[in-house]
């Protein structure tokens, strides 16, 4: 679907060593300018994490002779398009500019006109986008009505990275069923906690606030009852503003849970048990108002396919999958994960501590494609995509 | 030393959330278009590891209205400088344009002009460095040079990266001891082998590559001996082009090394091992062409600082430590570091993996601050800088 990623701002130098050999040694500096700027653009588009459903998170920047003209990003459901704000912003400039925005340009008429009509209008000379919009309104054909008037559009800079942002928005619109995406906070030495029963705080604010924005792109936010009892965690997203918490997920076998929790009566929350869990602890629980969902197991552990398939029965259909190492554990060898981020900080648990995973898992099985790596305020930030999604969602956009 | 980090090429929008609450979410988004040309030339200046010694690497960029118009690296010594290869490139159209250079422009004759000449006879109007040239005969007069003529220089984009760019020149040039660099190959879950005894290839072609342009620039690569035993590594810079290897050395408490390896006879090899080592395969090992040093030691284990030292002695004055885990480990418990490469492989090994450190450390302890981290061809290259040796290099530039 994507053509040749292709690079019109930065002209190669012809030095014996290309330009292309030039390899990237801790940081993106091996990329073309055309990264630099989606790259902004999809970090603009996060700020509106949970805010924007059920539209697409969206990014956009208007950028002539290097310097940004305008930027803007989807703020709320129902609002002005990233484009819009962006071409708004640069005016009478953006003519002869180039549109970097995280999704194709919408094609048809919603809450907004046509963005491609205001991207024709504005006289911008070129787009630059990761990937179509699978919406079948657009799904190509705000490209072709660039390209019918003569704007040069290239498709495919970051598209990794894009996909991460939008990815239950591109499961679903595309019929590839609920969004899986694993969040861990670990060490330097991979360990997500000092020793088993601890509860750390690993990273920084920072990284807590883009963790919360993970939490606020997804419907629900999954942990194992062994984390619920070490963490107490509120699952909420307090460090964004008014932005409502995910439906907590808990994977409970034998039915733990407490019969008195706030996420019973106020978050709706569902608990994952198993077939032979107790029936008075079920009843209890959903007397309390937990949804209890019996689940098949295999080696005592809930199967993680079915459970995410009751998950979307029940209006959950994207999940945050925050721990411990038995449930990161358990999607991983399920093979039933999209994306991927893991919070690192620069410290050392060493042996005693918690590793993150809880068995080998080959680069194969794996199947994982690292999409992007940050420094973000004194911790690094690392996301991967499944390349089984990746495949899946690129095949389908024509 | 250093300017606040201005960027003049990106105007801030006036958006509610300003840029500069846009954070980066897994790719280096977040910064500003100058660390974006900075990084550039960095990785550039990487290309030449291993053939400027004892001149730093340099890279350098001309821009303008957002086009790179020339870019270039030192080389190899002797030969011209990355300024004026940039410049060159650029040719008149440099007029007004910025130059992104590693280091601060050279304001002496060497073997070539100073540069800061050319750079005022091009007519730049911007310079924009990392940190100041540690050189005695430079050390900020290439920088008042530049602004007598009217020429405004930034200071500090990127000073993390350019200093483990070049840590054994910012050291000797500041009289502040040899230069240690520790490099670890490891799993997304921190392992080093997926169990005790097995040797692994971890990355990837590319990511080796660039573990060999860090042996290129460091006059010594350090192992243990189990790491000798398990791996039989060659230590040497095969995927570079015409790049003369380090000087191997083992750390071997008790001297087995074998009696006969190529390191022997042709690579001067150091090893490092206690007072109480066998007299008789210390003599041994002499006749065969090792340099053996005692050293001494606590809990078994070699000190590390004395190590260091007795490496300089003998003309190793930087460092690149390769591992294993109790080698890795007694660096930094010694906080003997002031550098840390880690590549990063999509792949788990589980419980049964090595780790990456046999001992915590907490974050004050490691003192370790993130530099950089990037996807790299499939792998990720996370960097790290010591804090004690940031604040030591950067309170003596001027």
């Amino acid at each position: 679907m994507c053509d040749a990623h292709r690079d019109k701002t930065v002209p190669l130098s012809d030095i014996p060593e290309s330009v292309d050999r030039v390899t990237s040694f801790g940081a993106d500096g091996g990329c073309r300018i055309d990264e630099f700027f989606i790259d902004r653009a999809i970090d603009f588009a996060w700020m509106a994490a949970g805010k924007t459903q059920p539209n697409p998170l969206v990014g956009a920047l208007v950028v002539k002779d290097g310097r940004i003209l305008g930027e803007g990003y989807h703020q709320k459901y129902g609002e002005d398009h990233a484009e819009s704000i962006a071409l708004e912003r640069a005016g009478e400039s953006a003519r002869g500019g180039t549109l970097y925005v995280t999704l194709e340009p919408c094609a048809h008429t919603g809450n907004t006109p046509p963005c491609v009509d205001e991207v024709i209008s504005n006289g911008v000379g070129r787009v630059v986008i990761p990937t179509l919009d699978p919406d079948e309104r657009v799904n190509g054909r705000g490209v072709r009505m660039l390209r019918e008037r003569g704007i040069q559009v290239d498709i495919g800079v970051r598209s990794d990275r894009a996909l991460l942002l939008n990815m239950a928005y591109f499961k679903s619109k595309l019929g590839l069923g609920p969004a899986v995406t694993l969040k861990i906070a670990m060490t330097l030495d991979g360990k997500i906690a000092s020793r088993r029963g601890q509860r750390d705080d690993i990273t920084g604010t920072e990284a807590r606030r883009m963790a919360h924005r993970l939490r606020a792109v997804h419907e629900g936010v999954l942990i194992g009852i062994e984390t619920f009892v070490t963490d107490s965690p509120q699952l909420d997203c307090r460090l964004l503003d008014s932005v409502d918490p995910p439906v907590p997920v808990v994977i409970d076998g034998s039915l733990k849970f407490p019969g008195r929790h706030p996420w019973l009566d106020r978050r709706q929350m569902v608990i994952l048990t198993s077939k032979d869990a107790p029936e008075e602890r079920e009843a209890a629980l959903v007397r309390a108002g937990a949804r209890v969902v019996r689940c098949g197991t295999s080696e005592s552990a809930i199967d993680i396919a079915e459970a995410v398939a009751e998950l979307e029965k029940r209006g959950v259909s994207s999940v945050l999958v925050e721990g411990g190492r038995k449930v990161f554990s358990s999607f991983v060898e399920a093979g039933v994960w999209d994306g991927m981020f893991l919070f690192v900080s620069p410290v050392l648990f060493g042996p005693d501590g918690v590793g993150l995973a809880d068995r080998a898992v080959g680069k194969e099985n794996l199947g994982a494609r690292f999409a992007g790596a940050s420094v973000v305020s004194g911790d690094v930030v690392v996301s991967l995509i499944s390349e089984k999604t990746r495949s899946a969602i690129l095949d389908r956009l024509s």
